[in-house]
């Protein structure tokens, strides 16, 4: 049960969301622009990053529903993204996306465990300073997206076909327009009250 | 040196953020929101709070802005926010902001470390659902703010002076307000895309 009192059909951060849709709406401008908009690393490829640090921080939600548009966007190889989770070095990527991942695992445990020589690799392999950017940005912004989920205790149902059938519409439409059905507010953004 | 090519004049998450301005724009909304905006903590603790996990995450920058915010937040007590640091169990601060700083140093850990007693513990002593989850998306954030300051190398002054004059302009302006100095364009928000 969450600690505290979130709407009770909506699950993992989606409820968290409800409860403050002041905080929601730059949540999910952040991962829409991370994630879901046009890029030179694949939408695929942004979402195993993510999958791979949810993982990473054992937070079921985050993983489950982020390994499920990673696999939307990978024309449903499940298969993939599990082979990832368990050992990206021997999966079927990219040798600059590996290289992405070990960049992203070393965001998860602190940020100054990325060393030079890590990004030069991922250099080497041919990663931009856009996409090394992003990765680190990609992997902190996880780490705060599990923590949000797990610390307050939301609900996470096992329940796979849910995420599947989600996964597909998030990986279709991006996260701001499917938010919308539970977000039907449009909460003002805070330079709003500024201009 | 950054492992990227950041300006090189601006220290700190202000680099990152003028290298991607669509990132940056959601990162000063989240935080506009939940440090600075009207709440029922006041600034002063809700800066105490990010500083006290940029402290466990051991981000230089970080908890110097944020310790200089809090400072100007709270009368310019710069003796407060080191004590905090220190040792927050004996500073001169409520017993409910002890209780949520304890949830804050369990989210830094990680989510799971949060217990139900923890959040039981906060509303003893007068916390509200909101002042909790707060709390955790505070403490979280702070653990991809400091992630992204330090996974890309930023470079990091140590100009005390400098943090305590911008310490007292964020706290006076705001976060939005004063970013758009080395933000000059306003990055469309992907929503506007998608109205």
């Amino acid at each position: 049960m969450p600690y505290i009192h979130l709407p009770e059909d909506l699950p993992g951060i989606r409820g968290a969301m409800a409860f403050r849709p002041e905080t929601a709406k730059p949540l999910n401008d952040l991962v829409e622009v991370l994630l879901h908009q046009p890029h030179t690393l694949t939408a695929g490829e942004r979402e195993l990053i993510a999958t791979y640090v949810s993982y990473l921080n054992d937070c079921y939600y985050c993983q489950t529903i982020h390994g499920a548009i990673a696999a939307a966007s990978l024309h449903d190889d499940e298969e993939l993204v599990k082979r990832v989770k368990a050992d990206f070095r021997h999966a079927a990527i990219s040798e600059k996306l590996k290289a992405l991942l070990v960049i992203a695992s070393k965001v998860q445990k602190g940020g100054k465990h990325v060393t030079a020589e890590d990004v030069e690799a991922a250099r080497r392999e041919g990663a931009t300073d856009l996409e090394i950017h992003d990765t680190v940005l990609i992997a902190a912004a996880f780490c705060m997206y599990n923590r949000y989920v797990d610390g307050l205790g939301t609900w996470q149902p096992r329940d796979e076909a849910m995420y599947r059938e989600r996964g597909k519409r998030i990986a279709r439409d991006g996260y701001v327009t499917v938010s919308k059905e539970y977000l039907p507010i449009e909460a003002a953004t805070p330079s709003s009250f500024q201009d």
